[in-house]
C-alpha cells in the first residue's frame, strides 16, 4: 500500500533527527534536538542544593520547564510570561519530561543536588513533547558527566537512556512520529517513553475522535518500540560526538 | 497465593462503588461517588452558551474542572483559590475529565450549550480522577436527560457510557483499584478511561519506580476491562434507580 | 397575624438544625452543619506550629477559610481558584469565622499550635456564614478535644460554645434565619455572633434598601437571642452524642 | 470621673473634624477629610458607563476603592500594588464605603452613570475607613452637584447626607472617634454608619477581647448617634463653603 | 520671539517649585514636592536590615517604589493595587528613582540597613518622575539626618544633592519642565537626573515623533543643567528651613 | 595605548555581527541577530488587526515582547512564566524596543495592522536589549516586505532602517559595544538607539558608580554614533541577501 502521509513517510518512518551538542555555551548541557522542523533547545542547569522536600535526606532531584516562543506556531500564540501563567498543556508537559528523566537516574547517587532541565521549543511541527525528552536526555547525561569529570560524583548516575516518540491512528492507519499536519486530524495519538533496554517509562494514549481497540494499542505499541530503539542510536551518536 | 493487599482486597476486587444520585439539588446533574473512602461530589451545570473559540459552529461543548477540598486528605493541603492557582496535577486531570467525557458525547447533537461537571472531592483515598469520571457520566447522563425531558434534545446525546479504573503494580503484582495506601507505594500506576462497549478512550500509565514491561501492561489492561464493565453496571443501575 | 415567609415559617421559627460529626475522616474535626437546604462541611485541622507574627510567643492561633462549590449556588459561580483569586465577600466571610471563634478559646492555653477550620458549602440556601460559624465551633471543639485525649492538652481551651444567626427585616417585618428567597429580598440583613452566655461576639446589620431604626435593630438582636440560645442546644446534642 | 483616654478627651469627644474640599484638581469631587491625625483624600470620578450587570437597566452606580500609601502608618505596609493583591481589610472596607453611599443616593434618579470614590489613606491615626465614608459622601454630593450644573440631572440623586464614626470600649469605657493607641487596645470596636435624619445604614461591631453585652451596645449606639449629628453638621458647612 | 508655550512661560523656565518637609508625621523623612501642580508626596522609611543579596555584605541599600493614586490625573486610571499588577511604566519609574539616589549615596557608610522611598503622585501635571526623585532626594535626606542624629550614623552618608528635569522640544523648541500639556505634544522628551555638582546620573531621551539631532541633544541638555541647578537651591532652602 | 579590554579589542571594536534572515520558518519575519556570544532570535508576526485603543483609527501599530531562556545567562534565571510575572527589567527593554521601531514606521501607511516583534535571548552575553533592536529592525523590515509582495501595501512602511549599540566607560575609558564582563564592571553605562540618517531615537545613559561628565557623554555618543554606521551596514547587507 503507498504511503498516504502528508510528508510521503512510510508509516513507520521517522523524520530525520539530529541531536546538536554544545548549543549554547553557559549551560551545562546543551542541546538543540530536531524531529524534522521541530526544534527544542533543551538545556541541563545544575545547582547545588535541592527543593525543600527533600533537604537532609541525601538524595537529589531532577526536574524539567517547558515552553515554546511565541512564534514557534503556526500562528502567534500569547506569551505566558506576559498572560502571568502557564497552561495547563505546560504544565502536563514539563511534569511528564521531569518524571520521563527521574526514571533513569539514581538519586540517591547524585546526591543533595537539582538539575532542571529546560525545554524551549523554537520552531514547532508537532512532538514537542517526545522531542523535548529525547533532546534533554542528551542534555542531562552531559551535565552528570561533567559532574564526573568535575570529580564531584564517581560515575554517571543515568541507569540508561530514554526517549520518547509519539504514534498514532491517521486516517485509520498507525503511524509513527506525527508531525503538525497529522497531530491535528489524527484519530489517536499515544506518546511512549521508554528506555534503552525496552522498558516502558509514560504510555499516554488519547482518543480524539473515535475510541480505540486494544489491537490498534497493540500496533501503536510496536511502532513505538521500533522508533525508540533508532531514537536511542541518534542519542549515542550525539554522546560520542 | 494470598492476597498481600492492605485491604485484604483480591487482585481483581474493587472498593465497594456507590453512586448516589440527587446528592445536592440545584444542579441539573448531581452525583456523589464513591470508590471505598474516596468520595468525589460530581455536579454537572448547563449553559445555554458555548466558549468563544465554538460560536457559531452549531456545536456544543463539555467540560471539567477538579478540585479538593483542604482537608479530604490525611494532612491539610492549601486551598488553591488562597493561593491563587490551580497546580499543575489539578489541571491535568481535570483536563483527562473533559476529553472523556467529551469521547461519548455527540457534541453536534447537544447543540450550542456548554456543559461543566465540577468534581470535587469531599474525601480522598486513592483513585480520585478514576471516581470522578465514573460519577461525572452519570451527572452529566442526568443533566442530559432533563434536557431531553424538557424538549430541549430530541434525545440524550451520551453515544455509550464512559467509566474510568485505576490499574497498577504494587509488590511486583498487578491489582485493581488502587487505594492510597497502595498508590503511595505502587511501582506502577495505570490509568483506564474505557466505553461500555470495551473501546479505549484514554491509557495513562507511568512508572513511579522501575520501567515496566509490555507484559506488565498488558496484565494491568486486562484488570481494567473487567473493572471497567463492573463499573459501567453501577453506573446502570444508578441511572435507573 | 398570619405568616407571609415563603416558608410558611413563623417570624422567629429557625429552619431544620442538623449537626453530623465525624461527615469525613481525615480531618481531627469534621462536621456537617445544616440549617435547611443550607449544608456546609467544616473541617478542624490542627498543625503543631504558628504562623510567623506568633512564633516564640507562647500562644495559638484559629483561623477560618471558607469556599462554596461551583454550582452550590442557583446558577453556577465561577471557581475561585480558577480566577486565581478569592473574592472579597469570601475573604470577609473567612474573618468573620476566624475572629468568631478566637472570641471563645484561650489562646495562650491553646499553646504553640494552629487550628485552621475549613468551611466548604455544599448547598446554599441562605445563612452560609451563619451556619459555617456554628458548625465550625463544632468541629473545632472536637479537635480540640482530641488533643486533650491525646495529652497534649490538660484541659479544653474553649470557654463556651459560640453560634450565628441572621435575622432581618422582611416585608416590614422582622425574622429570623433568611432562606436565600427572604436573603435576596429584604430590606435589612444583620448577622449576629453571640456565645453561650449570651456574650456579643460580633454584630453585623446593613441595610439593604432604606436604612432601618432603632427599634428595628432592637427587635432584631431579641430575634437572634433567642435563636441563638437554640442553635446552643443543638451543638450540646451534638457534641453529647 | 476624669477622662483617661491616652489624648485627654471626653468619653463623646470627636477629635477636630476638617473637611476641605477641592483638596486635587482633576476629580469631580476632592475632599481631603481630617479626623484629627488621620487624613484620607476621597475623589469621586464620574463615568458614562455603568459595570456589565447594570447595562440597558436604567440605572446607575456607585463604587468606592480604598488604600493607604505604605508609609500612612507607624512602621511602613507593603503596597499592595507591589504585592500584586488587595488585602481582605481592604476589599472589607471599600465593599463597606461602597454600601453605605449607595444607601443613600436613588440609583434611578442616577442614570446610566458610574461614580468611583477613591478614599486613600494619607495618614493614618485610627478611623480610616469613618473618616473615609465621611469624606467620600461630601466628594460624592460635589460631583452629583457638578452633574446638575452641566445639566445631566434635574437634581441631586442623593437623599440625605451619611457619615461614619468609630465607637468602642476602652478600659472597660465606652468612648467614640477611636484614636490609633485606643484601637490596638479596645476590647471591642463598633463602627456605625448613619444618615442626617437617623436611619441606621451599618453597624459592624467587633469584640476584639471578652464578648459584650447588650448594655455596652446600647452604650456605643447612643455615642455614636451624638457622633454623627455632629460630623453631618461639618459635612454641611463644607458643602456650603 | 514671544512664548508659545500654553502656560506662557519662558523656554527655560520652571514652573513654581514648592519642597514641604513633615507633609505627614510617621515616616523618618516626609516632603511634599510641587513642580506647579504636579504635586508628589514622598516618605523615606528606614529598615534595620537589607534585602538577602545583601546581607551580611556590610552594605545598605535605598530603593524605591511609585504609585499614582487613581484620580490624580485628568481621567481615572485603574488602581494597580486592584489590577494586580504594577504597569511597566511605574516600574520603570521607581527603578530609575531608586538608582538616581543610590548614585549619591555612600551605601557602604549607610550599613546594614534599607531606606525605602515612596512617591506617590497626589496630581499630575507632567513631570511626575523628576518631582518624585528632587523631592525623594530631600526626604532620604532628612532620614539620614534622622539617623545621625539617633547616633546611629557618624555622618550623613548622602555625597551631594541630585535633582531631576524634564526638557524637550515642543513645536520645534527645546523647553524646560515640561508641564502635561507639553508633555503630550512633544517631539522629543528627556529626563535629566544631576548631582549638585553637575555630574551627570541619568539621561533618558526619546524621540516621541521624528528622531532628533545632535545638535537638538545639546540644547536640552544646556536647559536641563540650568534647571538642575535652579532645583538644587531649593532643596538646599528645603533642608535649611 | 594598548586595549585592556577583556577581549582585547580596541575601544571603538564591535564584535563580530552576524544577522541571520530565515531562522525559523513560521513567522512573517525571523532573524537571528548575534553580538559576538550575544544571540537573540527576533521574530515578526503579522495580525491584521489592532489593538482596542487604536481601532477605527486608520493607523496601526508596532510592538515588542523580549524575554530571556532561563539559560541564556551564566547562571540559570527562574521563567519569567513560571513565576507568572514579567520583571521590571523585562518591561522596560519591551517598551523601548517597540518605541525604537514605531519611530522608524509610518503608522498611517501600514494600515490597521499589529506586528509584534519578539525578541528571545538565546544566549547572553551583553547587549542583549541593542541586539535585539538590530535584529528586529531586519525581522520587520522583512515581514513589511511580505506585505508588499502579497500587495496588501503599496510600499514598504519603514522610513529608513534603526539600530542600537551599548557604549560605555569602563576603567575610565570610552568603549562601544560591551560584553558581559564589561557591563557588569563598568562607570557608566549607555544604550544609544539612532537611524540610518543619523537621527537620535533613544538615549539612554546611566552611571553605575560615579557620575559622568559633559565630556564623557560626548565622546560616548561619538562611540556610538560611528558604531550605528556598522551595524546598519551589517543590516543592509542581511537584507539584500
Amino acid at each position: 500500500m503507498t504511503s498516504t502521509r502528508p510528508s510521503g513517510r512510510a508509516a513507520d518512518a521517522l523524520r530525520e533527527v539530529r541531536i546538536t551538542r554544545g548549543f549554547t555555551r553557559h549551560a551545562e548541557g546543551s542541546v538543540l534536538v530536531e524531529f524534522g522542523d521541530t526544534r527544542v533547545l533543551c538545556t541541563a542547569s545544575v545547582e547545588e542544593s535541592v527543593p525543600p522536600f527533600l533537604r537532609g535526606k541525601g538524595e537529589g532531584w531532577v526536574t524539567a520547564e517547558y515552553g515554546m516562543l511565541p512564534r514557534s506556531t503556526h500562528t502567534r500564540s500569547a506569551r505566558e510570561a506576559a498572560k502571568g501563567k502557564q497552561s495547563g498543556r505546560t504544565q502536563e508537559i514539563q511534569r511528564l519530561i521531569g518524571r520521563s528523566l527521574r526514571a533513569v537516574v539514581d538519586l540517591k547517587a547524585l546526591g543533595e543536588r537539582q538539575i532542571t532541565l529546560d525545554c524551549d521549543v523554537l520552531q514547532a511541527d508537532g512532538g514537542t513533547r517526545t522531542a523535548a525528552i529525547t533532546g534533554a536526555c542528551v542534555a542531562l547525561h552531559e551535565a552528570l558527566d561533567k559532574l564526573v569529570v568535575a570529580g564531584k560524583l564517581p560515575a554517571n548516575p543515568m541507569r540508561e537512556l530514554v526517549a520518547a516518540i509519539s504514534v498514532g491512528i491517521v486516517d485509520g492507519r498507525p503511524v509513527a512520529d506525527l508531525d503538525y499536519a497529522e497531530d491535528s486530524s489524527c484519530d489517536t495519538d499515544m506518546n511512549v517513553v521508554m528506555t534503552a533496554s525496552g522498558g516502558i517509562v509514560e504510555v499516554q494514549g488519547t482518543a480524539e475522535g473515535a475510541p480505540f481497540s486494544r489491537a490498534e494499542l497493540d500496533a501503536l505499541l510496536a511502532l513505538a518500540e521500533r522508533a525508540i530503539a533508532q531514537l536511542v542510536e541518534a542519542q549515542k551518536r550525539a554522546l560520542a560526538g
